[in-house]
This record gives structure tokens, sequence and C-alpha cells, in this order.
């Protein structure tokens, strides 16, 4: 996966984070984008300690081609909120889970949006991430046929996988 | 607004909500939907009080023509997840502010999803209604050039009615 | 204990939690149903990702035997408020412990229910699943007297347990 | 109402509270169980003022002809643990709506019970009175057929109850 | 320590603690008396498991000589409310740190008490058993010239203790 | 009550407060003191505004006569801490319900104190102020035999006033 | 003071806030800098409304001639962190109480800044705002002996306005 | 840096703290003094256990020569509060994290201060002692050219280091 999200190829989604002490749960939608054959870009984009990146970013997303933004962010995180103010991209907010109060002020500050600029939030940490990735599947399948089939498979996968019972060996 | 929500037309959005009480919330997506331009069909679809009615419309939703599903809810609210569990379309909660928790359950109920089944979460109440619309909005822009500009003229106008100075008048 | 866990054989008790990651918490539940010699059947049953077998297992509850569910899960946690909206028996609701909310989510989602369905239940992680089996044995032990002497049995048995004084060496 | 409860006739289901503030909300279980032609004694029993009463009330509730107890108490609630402690019948817990917490200190003085003592606890307020009710039904309603269809019937009138739109005139 | 604590012998302070598990926390309220020559007697009432050893306790705490009670648990913590509602000697609590909720159920659950029930709180966990025991000595060194003495003392030595700026070493 | 308040007369209790918007939850301490027939001083010891109020008083109350300090406060309520930090008597807090949050803030900044420095802390608002006095009352009592009947006999008349039924009436 | 505020004249402190409904908390910043006749300008600037009159505020504050910024904002408040992010002026912040979550989402995100870009916070709401002021005070009273004894006059003014005694009538 | 904390040396700075134990959290303050070239005296001032010596520290602060004071504390944190209470010059508050509540107890205590007395708090633990740094020298460059340059040098060199993409072996 490395290779890919390394590159400096473009793809529909850009997968942007406060810091690089982020990507441990961001990478996590890294993942699962690459699971579902979905090209992306992902970056280090602080809304605090570089400002100017994340005006450049935000105003150029779409004219770069991308179509979703999935954003995530620790503590009072600005980010997904700031560039959703900047783009009329749908944006996805992942809250890192941060380390005195567990992501509780990730997630306020990236879900309490003021009426008029929207961020779809997810769960707090891995789960969020992975669903960010899921999301964005979701919104790009509804025009790209085999797309829409590729996650359904996942889907039906991840049915399929449930085990009837619990086991003691697991 | 009442005649296009009360028609039976479909549109693109479904906005579906737990019980009557969630409309005086709910309305300010389908006001937003309707100042965009974009066709909806309001419902309500309790989780608990009706489930088949649940099921039967989470898995005809794709079918029926919806492109997103705007899912308001309050308390112990597994409407938009349980919507989410039944569709591969995009998924929108709105978290409707609760009596004696003021909306935290009912954002934790909705924003918490486990990995595999995302649902893009707004704020409590009103303001995550009417995000919820712009949200779907700019998901649906991603292929109508038309409602792109509409989208983008709606927030130059929002942006243009921000007063210089605070007024106490207001 | 596992035998009888893996069996088919039905029981008056059904423990049903969202994956397999419960079962640390909810074996819990099925030891102390061991212990006061009720049957029961444990299985994994997701809200999100198999809501089929939700449906299934629900609506057909009452004609497969059982006379109470428990229902363990975490996070945004939906099974135990869905499957009580498909029965009428009594269901008890476990919240598993979280990662980054330690359960406060899945307290909430699982507590709030709204009037006209109804969830027992329990207390955070373990102790709750202990307790939703004594309180599935005392529901039972209304029209079982053998269970309900066994019921007392257990109770005085842990009254007995107290020590005095505290022990350094514990 | 007021004449069922206001008797002394013993019925299966006792609610008791801690206090006469509590009764706004407990009334709801109390209507909730004569809609459903369930037999029912209302006291206020305070674990704080009258410990005495409790330990009378909790100790002899079995011998007294009670099957379930419902118990609902405000702020630092210890009316249900307590009960529970000092007898083997179900006891369901509704956390009363506190002044400056608004029943978050009920809830967790009623749900997070040690492993030993089970209390099946509800929603804060007025929708876990009715639900503690629905509940008691529930567990009655499994050696009681008559009472089985009554509550089947109650809840079908509430499915078929929810209207298909929202209503600006609602 | 332990021979003291061990011992038959009361005190003018009785230490009572819901389980063994709370001792951990609660030995710093013995260790306190006993460096301020306080003599107690520390005893397990479980409030849920042996309410009767509760109700003797509580009633017969006057009449047995003690002067001031120091409770401790955790969770829902009941003991330190119901020792309170039967005796008229004063009741300090002590919030031991729950698993999942870090004592923030067992707070709530013994300060939030009603009025005409008073329970003196102190801070969760270690901090707030010593002290629960500096309260006591404090309420005792009224009447006895001899424990103010060393009460001040020890502040003293305390306030000593504290050095004027902060070491690496440390 | 006004005049006993107001007067200049010492007692065996300070009631002391951070400003006069803290009276309306204070005077149910100075009106339940009344009723105990216990002399006390009423006064406002703003520990951020008057600091040097603040020191004299609390170094000054023991040698004016003072036995127990009743202080309450709200928000990042430092006033009972800090009359703590520099009296041995003991200090009763009591969490003024502030606007914002309720009393939660007031609540741990009274009762989180570390070890050394303890701050027996009541309930938030009205309940707290009037339990304080009582917990004052059974700290005096311990030295007073008289006061010890006239605070058995209010408890027992608080028993006997809780009725036996709910009222819908009251 | 709506004069002073409404001018174009610049002034050593910018008080910034999200929206026109800010005003009724932010103005108690105005009104104690008005007070302590400090000149300023109060402007709205909304971080995701206006994001570019954001970028050019910040940028230009320093060289516009302000030497503090007060920015005040509720919810998912990201404009006291974002102007931050571009000046290296001292900025305050004050979270504005928000609906549903009584400011403890503006709190939150305000003050759980990571480190490198710091906003000194203060208090919910109106206590907060005229904090602010404050604060700022103290800053430029570092190098303006007037102001300091402005600023120190102001402050005993308050300590002499603190009654000694609760009044019934205030 | 420890020879230049543990001199005896006074700086614009005084950082002060409750405690030995606070300082693996505070140290980060001197670090970030020190590498920004600001002299600073660091103590540990407890308001609880050595409130003389906050007194003494708080009203000289101004005539020792300090402009800004950084104080620290954790749990019923009085500390920052109580000093500014006293001295008219900016105080910072940097709330540690404590064991139990995770830093909620600390930044309530802080930063819920009345009006009146301002208290600039930052966020919870090391970011938080970092960037109360920060804001001191933001403050201190008001009116120190070359502060100020190397202050913008200490923040180009932090957006210059944050990396363009994440990478995996960070």
């Amino acid at each position: 996966m490395a290779e890919t999200r390394a590159t400096e190829k473009r793809g529909d989604v850009a997968i942007i984070m406060g810091s690089q002490s982020d990507w441990p749960t961001m990478r996590h939608a890294a993942e699962t984008l690459d699971a579902l054959g979905i090209a992306y870009d992902a970056r280090i984009v602080s809304a605090h300690r570089t400002p100017d990146r994340l005006v450049a970013f935000a105003k150029g997303a779409k004219a770069d081609g991308f179509k979703v933004i999935i954003a995530g962010a620790g503590g009072a995180a600005h980010l997904p909120g700031m560039a959703a103010s900047m783009t009329s991209l749908p944006v996805f907010g992942v809250p890192v889970e941060s380390k005195a109060l567990s992501g509780q002020d990730s997630l306020l500050s990236i879900v309490q949006m003021p009426a008029g600029i929207p961020v779809g939030t997810l769960a707090i940490g891995r789960s969020g991430a992975v669903n960010a990735a899921l999301l964005a599947a979701a919104v790009l399948a509804l025009s790209d046929e085999s797309l829409a089939e590729r996650l359904d498979a996942w889907r039906e996968k991840q049915s399929a996988g449930v085990a009837e019972r619990p086991s003691d060996e697991a």
C-alpha cells in the first residue's frame, strides 16, 4: 500500500490529516480505499501549522480533480471544517483519538459545525477511518457502476464473514 | 414547501425520521433542499415501532431511485445506522436534540458506528439538518453541473450575507 | 462451558452479541447461566453487518422457544433495541466497553430507548453480563420453583462469601 | 386511573418511587399498566428517608404476591439497587430526571450495579417509566397468554399509529 | 498497620467498604488514621450483597461507640448514602475508581444525595481516602486537644515537605 | 431568619459564599441551621475578588470560635478548598449550580482536592446546602447531647412526613 | 459604547466573532474594554462562512496595529485557533454558549489546541468575554503604566464592591 | 536546561506548579522558553499545602520583575486562579492530566473563572505546557523586537517541519 500512497498520482479521494501522528489512524482509510480499488492521495495538511497549505489545498481540490475529501484530526480538530469552508466538495471528517480526552474533543470539534458548512463525521478512531473510505466509495459509486459492484461485493463478503457463534479460540 | 413534501413524488433524496416529533428539526433539511431545487421525499420510518417499514424502505431505496438518504432520530437513535446496514447508498445522520441529554445520546448512537457500515453524521439539531441537506447537495452536484452552480451560488450568498460588524439592533 | 454454548441445543435464553469481540464480555453471562443450570444459545447477530440474520432471529425468537433475550453490543449499539423492536419477549441489554469512550456510547445507545420498545439495560462490561444472566434467571424463576431455589441459593452463597474484614493478602 | 392507584389492592407489579416528586414521571408507568390491564400498587418508599420501609417492602415483596418491581428515583438513586439487594424478584429501574444533571446521575446510580445484584434499567424520565411497564408486561406475559395477546395488540396499535409522512400541523 | 486493622478493637472511626476490591483504595484512609494515632475498625459491608449487615452496622454504629463513618464504594455506590440513612453520625464517602467510567459513576452515586441525608464526599480514589481520614480527624479534633495538635503537626510537616523547586531527579 | 443571619453574633458554624448570587442556594443551609437551633454567621468571602478577606477569615476561623465551615461557590469554585488550606476545622463544600455547565464545574472544582486538604462535598445546589447544614449538625452533635436529640427529632419528623402513596394533587 | 464599536477606528485590541449571534456574549468584552479606556475594533469574521476574510484579517492583524486578538465562537469553534495559526499576536478565545451542548463543544474546540499554536481560553459565555478583555488589559498594561493604574483601580473597586454579608433583598 | 531552571536567577516568566508531580508536564513549558531564549524561574507553589507561599509569590510577582505567570495544576486546580486573584500580571493556566478524570477536572477548575479574574487557559497536558510558553512569548514579544523575530523563526521552522505526506516509517 505504501507505494500507492507515496506516489504523486492524484485520485478521486484526498485523504488529509493534521499531522504524521494521525497516520496510524488514517491509514485505515487508505487501506480500505486500496481494497476497493479507489485511487487517492494522502497528505499532511495542518490547519494550524500550515494554514497556507490548507488554503491552497482546499481551494484547489476541485480543480485538482478530487471528488471527495477525507480529513482526520485530533483535539481541537479544525482541519475538516476549515477544508469544508473552502470547497464545495463533500468532506468527511474522522475524529482521531486524543490522549487526555479520548477523542471527545476531536469529535465535537468536527461534528458540531454551524449551519452552512457541512462535515459528514464518522466514529472516533480506526472505525471512523475505515468508514470514511466506505462512505467516499458510496458517493463515488453513484456514478461508477463498477465501483458500486465492488462495494456491494465488499459488503457481502463482510456479512458472510460474521460467524454464527462466538468462539473461545478467536 | 408543505406541498412538495406531502406529495408522493420521489426525488434524489429521502429524508426519513423516527417520529413526527423529529419534523421540527428535519424540516430544515427539507427547506434547504427546496432552496437548492432538489426533489426529495420526507417520510416517518421508525426503526423501533415500524421495523418492517424500515427494512422495506432501506432495501428498496436504491431501486426506488434515491441517491442519498438523510436520517434523523433522537435518543437511542438507531434509524440512520440501521438504514445504512441495508443499503449501499450514502446515509447522512442528524442527531435530534433529546430532552434529558440534549442530543448527546442521539449523537453517540449515530456517529459511533462500527467499521463496515458508515453514517456521515452532522451536528445536533437544526444546524445538522441544514447541513445534511447541503452535504447531500454536494454529493449530487458531483454529477450535476447545474446543481453545482446553484450550490456555489448559495454558498456565495451565504458568505456575502455576513455583516462586517456586529449590530446592537440585530 | 464451551460444549454447552457451541451445541445447537436451544434453551430458554438467547445470548446474542454484535461480534466475536463481544464474547470476552458476554461469556460471563453464559457462565452465570451455566452456574444456575439454565440452558441457553449464544450467537453472533450483527445488527449492522447481518441485518437479515437479526430480523430472522428476533422475529422467530418466541417461536423458537426462547423466553428471554440477552443482547450485548458496543459503540453505536443497536442490537438490543432492534431485537426488542421485533419481539415481545423481554430483552436485556449489556453495553460492551468500547475503546475510545469506555462504553458510554454503548450505554446511551442501549438504554435511551423511546417509549414503546423497552430494553432492560445492565451495567457496562462484565458486571452487566453477569447481571443480565441473573435478571433472566429472576424472570424465569417466576414460573420455575426449582430455579427460584437455585437462584436464592446462589445469592445466599454470594452473601456468605463476603468477608468480614479486608485482607492485605487478597 | 387515580382510583386504581390509590386503592390498597395488591397486583402483580409494585411501582415504588423515592418521593412524591417522582410521581409525575412514574405515573406514566402506572398509566401504561392500566392500559394493559395489569394490576399494580404504587407506593412511596424512600431509600434514604424511610430505610425501614424499604427493608420491609423489599423483603416482603415476594410474599406479598408481587412478581415484578418497578422502582423510580433521581439523583443518587439508590432505591432500585437496594430493593434488588433484598429480593430475588426482577427489578426494573427508572432514572428520574434530576435538576442539575438532567438524570445523568440518576442513570449511573441505577445502571452501574456490581455483578451479583441486577437492575434492568430503562431510559431517563417518562420514556423509561412507560418502558418499565412494558417490560414488566413482557415478563408477566411469559405465563399469561391473555396478557401476551393484549401486549401484542398494544404494540400493533402503536406501529399502526405511525404516520407515513410528517405533518406540519402535528 | 495490618495488626491494628485486623483486630476486633473498636475505635472512633469505622471504615467500611463495599468489597475487598476497594481495600487498595481505602487502606490509605486506614494508614492516615494510623499516622494520626486514631483508632478505627475496617470492615467489608456490601450494601448490595449483605444488606442485613449494612442495616445492623449502620443502626448500631452510634451505640458501638463510633463517632465518624468513612464509607468507600465504586460504580453504583450506595453504601455511603444508605449508611447515612440509618445513622445520625457524620458519614464521609470515598468514590472508588471504577473500571469503565473511572469513578464518575461512583462520585455521582455518592455525592448527589437528596436533601435530608448528607454524605460529605471526597475525591475519587486514593486522594479521597486520605482526605476522608483527615476530615474525620478534623471532626474528632474538635473535642480532643491532643489530636488537634497532632493534626496541626501533620499539616505543618506536609507544608514543610513541599520543595521550593521542581527536580528532574524526583 | 434574616435577623439572625444579619447580626454580628458569631456561632458554631460559618457559612461563607463566593458572591451574593450564591445566597439563594446557601440560604437553605442557613434555614436548616435555624430549624435545628444552631447559631451561625453568613458572609460573602470571594476567593478571587477578596483574597485578603479569605486569608483573614480562614486563618482566624478557629480563634473566632467557629467549629465548622460551610463554603458554597460556583464555576471554578476555589473557596471551599482554599479555606480548607488555611484552617484545620472541618470544611464542607456546596457546589452552586452554574449557568453553562449546571454545576459540573463547581462540583469537580470542590470535590477533587488533592490528598492532604479535605473538603467534604455535598450535592449540587439546594440539596447540597441543606445537607451541609445537616452534616455540620451531625458533627456538632457529637459533643452536644441536646443538639443530637434535636437532630434525631428532625430526622424522625422527616421520615414520618413521607406519604405512603403518591398523590395526583401534590 | 455602540459609537466606539461601530467606528472604523483601529485600536490595540481586535474583537472578532463568528457571527452576529455571538455579539450578546462578546459585547461584554467590548464594554469591559470601554470601561478600561482601551480602544478596540469589533468585527464579524466567520471562519467557516468567510474564510478569506479570516485569512486577510489574521495575516494583517499585526500590520494593522493590533496587539491582542479576542476571538469568540460557539459549537465547532474554529475561529480562535485559526486566527492564532496565522498571527503571532496573542489570541484569547471565548467559548460562546451553544444551544444543545451549553458550550462544552465550544470550550473543547478552542482550548484543546495542539502544541505549537496557543489560544489562551477563558470561561464559557459572558464571564469569559469580560475576562478576555481583562486579560488583554493585563497584557497591554505591561508597557502602559497608565493602563496598569486603571486596571488596578478597576480591580480594587471590584474588591471593594463585595458586600460583607449576603442580602435577601439583592 | 536543568541548570537554568535550578538557578535563583529571576526572569520575565514565572512557572509555578502545584507539586513535583506536575513537573513532567510543566517542564515542556520550561524547555520551550529555553528554546526561545526567555529567562524564567520554575517553582513549586502549592495553593493547598503552602497557601502562604502562594500569597507571598503572587503578591510579590510584579515587584519581583515577572511579567507573565504560567501556572500548572491538576484535579481541583486552584493555583492559576488564586495566583490571578492576587496579581494583575497575565496568568496562563495549564491543566495537568489527572488520574481518574484525565484532566477534565483540572480544565474546568482553571478555565471556568468568574468575571473579574482572568486565567488564559491552555490545553490539558504537554500541549498546554508548550503553548503556555508560546503565549507568554507572544506577550513578551509585543515589546521585544528581537524576541518577536525569534518567535516568528520558531513558528516558521515549525511550519517547514511538517512533511508533505505521511510516512509509514515515522
